[in-house]
């Protein structure tokens, strides 16, 4: 890692990547099916870079909330994970599912067992499993962000929320098949209002790469209390590189090389193991539902400093 | 990474391994569509590590040659993507499979594309990309591992070669649908007579960790010379972890958490980019394809040194 | 069609079915995902024919009410494209599925449309077209079978219909897959409650062979009055030939002959257009859900009379 | 029945069927991917019908020779089924395939098994064990024709054979893919030769509608020698109408309501057991490698004759 920059540039980094993304056409297509969402411009950027010790880095729209969507998923599987450990694998694979993030077909032929945590059968499942343990899984992932974030105003999109609850038929569905197998625990539609909720989350750039922290410290929250054992992180870490980007994962590992989750809202964290944390926002998807930006600014990062675990 | 051994003590946790692998009981079963492979007594083993100075430590049979069979795949691929640079990703997708290794199901579904390089379908197309260049892909593998690996006594087992050919039905098979999409450039036989001649070069872990070395070096061959970018390398790196292991390649990241490459004659390969490369052997495979003391033996090591890319 | 016996003969023909039905050892078992369904004994035995006329003759229970299940489906469908004609085509296709009867994987690859009505998901979507057409679909057949089987008796087993509705998630998740399609106009709830009372109709051989009279007459109802043009009645038979009996109609066709449609109640009606219609009652069903005995009985009943469509 | 019309009528039904499609505009598009046959203007058109005596009634060219292509898998498969019975049926199904003509998919999900004589995996398979038994698949399949057409000019057009064997890659992965399950005796590039020379064979309307005699007089040939049993005469009808028409079958059977078996070279040939066989040809074919006139016709005569089967 010879050529790893001192991490004083990091802020010298961000703001060339916001230049060169500035200057780029094309940016992809909000999600089109959360009207709040739709809404947004998609050429909106923003991105930050959060040490292990918690200093933030930043440029572009790194304060500005946006919905976090399926980046939490990083968060419940890591909640329930520490609550049960490898209990949870039993319930939801491990391998790239190869197919779009939310296809039935897999899981129909694999009896009711999602492929990993980030499609959204298994993710459905990790909230399940964290719901029947606390009581109140959207609750619990909330109370996480703002501990680790710092920031108590972190709080559910509740139209958001509503609205994805009026065209969540696919999720219905996929929870049905899985009760179907005897693989959800609770009611499907509660399991639906706490997974839409969950979602809903309203976070900045800021805040997640501070949330994210744990990754990049081996399992220590911000307090420096333990979430997961040095081993279980490395592991959160190998899901997130093989199946964090949907059916695009070999694609990111390819051109970022880092552990990362991305979601609808535009979102996406990264982790650079031991050295820091990464969240970049911008509204536009590419076709496989991941930030056009976002992946290309990522990508810049590990090419300007030389910060991908490959 | 403040836990990283001191290199010197590779020798030490070889050993440990060893020791605890040998107390291991059950070990899979040896590849049966291959006579000379189903001799084999699955509990064998051997396991090398090579610095990127060349200098290579080992234990048990680290010096015994075995089938290479698909652990050379990540040799072609070296090669074809140092000869003809990003085009090759036009002809193979770098997207894990999601299937068994040999599955026609997606081959038809994305129209004669295979999902990645190191499935069957994907190395075919690769050898065949290689053999249209140079006129002799495989004599070109053997040539780069020789010198790699500095034995010149490296060569094809042909009685492999013939055996394979005589059941080479479902590679047959892949190959005539690829071409049905155009997609394989020289007639099937001979292309599948270059593969076979490819997969049944023999060779030992500490020949192969050595040939491995040009991924730890960033994409330095022994000799200083360079065959891939840096860039290219990191990108191999990523497929390898991605993709190297068949369908098993999430729970390989989960486990080991290094770039690998196995072949079902019972050696895998891994990468400790920047530090060290590994190759292990021991014939006894899981249902997936894998070995099942060599996935136990890189799982042991990174957890004894730290060195997971993690 | 010179063998053609007398119809006279129909009598004769039943009683040597039913000894040779008696004598066989094998049948099968009784679906189990229903407790009132699996506590029948898997050898009962029922079968009745019926002459356009309404002549019906009959042997073992064939006037014990079972649960009509699946068969309902013919109904549905006639009702359903009496009601609004061929643009129910547009909603559900007319090929086999070649697919086990409640398989997801087709309906998402082909956008929300159901193979034919007579898988589970089509036929939840004639049900659905039904039910928003005349605002009480499963009344409306119930009322339908009532008038054709000249029985008044006729009812629902409600106790059926809520043991389906706790375990009807593998339904619900058909219906909440469509619905994402745009495919379904009702609630999920709504139409699920309309289809399980649907499944539920108790009723005997000879009513189910009486109401299915509208096939053999060329679609004309026990009344007189039209219910399909000739032209949709034999549609209808032609779908019930090639779809009828699950991912067995290739089978079905090559053993009976005749167009058929089968209920996991044991239950399966059968015409020979122009000439009469069949129902055959036994619980015991094979894997794919069709009845052992009264694929058997149907098997010797086309043989011993001649009368298939070939 | 009552609406049959005299067989004195088929002359003019004949007629005004061929009036009716010289009115219509559409008419597909001839296969392209064998020369011979892209040349060919789809708006050609020819139709007959033979009695059960052999007495043929025809109209446009009903006399002009056409390549057969897939017509011949239904003499091959009974001339298979004469040879060898039921045992045929362990090495092929008798369901609809549910999937375009020439998918693997199934063929891998079932071991090598393909779901009916009339895909072409399933053809291949019926034209190897015929080549088995027989030491030349080909001949026996025409000098049956020959015999009962009448016509000892039948042939092969080697120039068709010639062209598919350049393009059979799709062919040949079917046949390697099944071989890999042991499903195949020959070695494939024999009998590739046998199927595509088999495929190639020119035979008019009048030629193949008095060659499907057969199957309208209850198995006997033309000479009044048995080759089918009754029952066999009525499977292989029921095995035409659900599988006959490729992924079709279903709307076929809706439409036109009779066994059949199509071409790519735009000839069918369909039956009505015990009173009639019919042969139409037209080059322009749906998008799912039916002809489009060819269809049209058989539907019309259905419709004008009441003789269908249902």
């Amino acid at each position: 890692m010879e050529s790893m920059p001192s991490l004083k540039a990091f802020q010298h980094v961000l703001e060339r990547i916001a230049e060169e993304i500035e200057r780029t056409p094309g940016r992809g297509r909000a999600a089109d099916y959360i009207p709040a969402l739709a809404a947004l411009d998609p050429r909106r950027f923003g991105m930050a870079v959060c040490e292990p010790d918690g200093t933030v880095y930043g440029v572009g729209e790194w304060r500005q909330p946006f919905s976090a969507q399926s980046v939490t998923k990083v968060f419940t599987l890591a909640l329930d994970l520490a609550g049960e450990g490898d209990a949870l694998w039993e319930h939801v694979g491990r391998e790239p599912s190869g197919n779009p993030f939310n296809s039935l077909v897999q899981l129909e032929y694999e009896n009711g067992i999602p492929r990993n945590p980030f499609i959204n059968a298994g993710a459905l499942v990790v909230t399940d499993r964290l719901h029947t343990r606390t009581g109140h899984a959207a609750e619990t992932l909330l109370e996480f962000l703002r501990a680790e974030s710092g920031n108590p105003a972190l709080a559910f999109d509740l139209d958001v929320a509503a609205s994805e609850t009026v065209h969540g038929d696919r999720n219905a569905a996929l929870a049905h098949l899985m009760a179907s197998y005897g693989n959800i625990d609770n009611p499907v539609p509660v399991l639906l209002e706490e997974y839409f909720r969950q979602c809903s989350i309203e976070a900045s750039c800021a805040d997640l790469a501070l949330a994210t922290g744990f990754l990049a410290r081996h399992g220590l929250r911000a307090d420096g209390t333990r979430l997961l054992t040095r081993s279980q992180a490395k592991q959160v870490n190998a899901v997130m590189l093989t199946c964090g980007t949907y059916d695009a994962a070999g694609d990111f590992a390819y051109r970022v090389g880092l552990p990362g989750k991305s979601g609808v809202g535009g979102g996406i964290v990264a982790v650079v193991p031991g050295r820091c944390t990464l969240c970049v926002w911008s509204p536009g998807l590419d076709e496989r539902g991941n930030s056009v930006a976002g992946v290309a600014a990522l990508d810049r990062f590990t090419t300007l400093t030389g910060l991908s675990v490959f």
